[in-house]
């Protein structure tokens, strides 16, 4: 019989479940939204109801969960999650009792990141950094071929480094971190006032002149036809996250960052400032040394990594 | 017979060396001066010279070298040297013809970093970051207990993370690295400025006048007897490091940052800021989890870690 693994992404807006093949392959998938503040046990049982109408339940061998939030890996406890509205839920008991094989529940920043370490650099490089850009800004360490937790199981948050030190207040209490200066939202308020102030006909005419459905994927497609607002917003958050990126690179010196989340799918309006920047930036040897690249797989390596952390 | 490890910490202006028992206790150890730019071939004449005084040269069964510089540790080639003058040395192929033992060359931060390890942190912690503070800011990290080199052998270089992007130009070729705003230079210029607007009568007589006196040491006495220009350029210092470290701790979730280096000699001056911008920036978790401490052996752990490297 196979031996398969099954990856649980928990978000705060949607469930995702996939049973992989210890080679990264989805052998079955399937998603269901979830509706947030909500109770951990409505979501385990939505899980085990989920989980019984799947054709190969019965090849998995090890289950994995990537949780958005600060989850104690060793004990399999989430933490705090400010998405879900969970504060030190003890997922990975709950879970056992409806799935008879070992779980491991993580960060969902370090499940993606060991999702795009196998299915993006096929486990190709020793040290390589993933970066998920999103609502927030979220990231995972690859560290001599291991998943790097750190001592408290936080390590890769790399949207609280400081861009602008005393510069906007950020969610996490402190000031000017990059998440505030790259995260979705601040990207749609940017072109909101643009376009507010009539700077921007393209972006106007996208979103029928409803300014909340401005998002990343209204700039991206803005830039494409030339709007001057949205190239010149991307172009920005490309420039300050290879800002970012340059000290990242001389301090960590990875052979590869990858950047997934919704954000990154403006693809190469967001890569050719960040390369530009760090190549200005950065140590010339680290630099060069370092592909920057868009996952190719940023559906999957969510759920994906989440399964093969249980491998 | 004992076995021993030669340890040589070659900087710019002095060259170290130590015969050190695995367990990192010094057995004998000298220094001579060194006057650059000089020619490797000297330096190499030098070493041999004085490693035939040394009483314990018999039992040395490996040697390693902390190079100021970028350096190709698999081929033990100095690449790059500013402070020696070097470029493309192959410096271990020279030490062959004179140590007849296997020698590791690395960078002397990466060398501080092993040494702090294992005579501050006696290898209790699995990873930890150690930054040098002197003329310039350097650093190095251990990773599950292990040297981190990184893609390149470039790892650690914190002193070139973005303090204030668009800020002073820094001798790397980017701007607002916080190197430039730590360095000892920067620092004495601080304190040069106010003294001569008149600012602090203690510094001036601490030097004598003599502004190109103005020492890091000169800085911590001048604050320690109550002198508030020096007292203030420590505070912003340690401001500044605090806002860099508190990044650093959300990426890399240390158990343990230590300080090293002229600069570091501060101590509590520069620690009391350090630690209260990190616990107003950091994520509360890796901040309560990391210890930073300044090292309590600064003229030691270059040479000793070097000759860790090498056992």
């Amino acid at each position: 019989m196979k031996k398969n693994y099954l990856g649980i992404d928990l978000g705060g807006t949607g469930i995702k479940m996939a049973i992989v093949e210890k080679n990264g392959k989805i052998v079955e998938q399937m998603s269901f939204p979830n509706s947030c503040p909500c109770a951990p046990k409505t979501i385990v049982n939505e899980i085990r109801y989920h989980l019984s109408s799947m054709k190969h339940a019965g090849t998995i061998v090890g289950a994995g969960v990537g949780v958005a939030g600060d989850v104690d890996q060793k004990n399999g406890i989430v933490r705090f999650s400010p998405n879900l509205g969970w504060k030190m839920v003890p997922l990975k008991h709950m879970l056992k009792a409806i799935i008879k094989v070992p779980i491991i529940i993580d960060n969902d920043a370090n499940a993606a990141a060991w999702g795009a370490y196998w299915l993006d650099a096929k486990a190709s490089v020793k040290n390589l950094i993933c970066i998920t850009l999103g609502t927030g800004v979220g990231g995972g360490i690859i560290c001599d071929g291991k998943l790097y937790r750190g001592a408290t199981g936080t390590a890769g948050e790399i949207g609280h480094i400081a861009f602008d030190a005393h510069g906007l207040q950020c969610n996490c209490g402190s000031t000017g971190c990059i998440e505030r200066y790259l995260g979705a939202k601040f990207l749609s308020m940017q072109a909101q006032e643009a376009v507010e102030r009539g700077k921007s006909k393209i972006i106007s005419k996208l979103t029928n002149g409803n300014l909340e459905m401005i998002t990343p994927k209204v700039l991206t497609q803005a830039a494409n036809q030339g709007d001057k607002v949205a190239l010149s917003i991307w172009h920005q958050a490309g420039e300050r996250l290879g800002i970012i990126l340059a000290g990242v690179i001389n301090m960590f010196n990875p052979e590869m960052i990858i950047l997934a989340g919704g954000v990154s799918s403006a693809r190469e309006l967001l890569l050719k400032p960040i390369r530009h920047t760090v190549t200005q930036r950065a140590f010339k040897a680290p630099a060069q040394a370092c592909d920057i690249i868009i996952s190719h797989n940023n559906q999957a390596i969510g759920v994906v990594g989440a399964a093969l952390l249980a491998r």
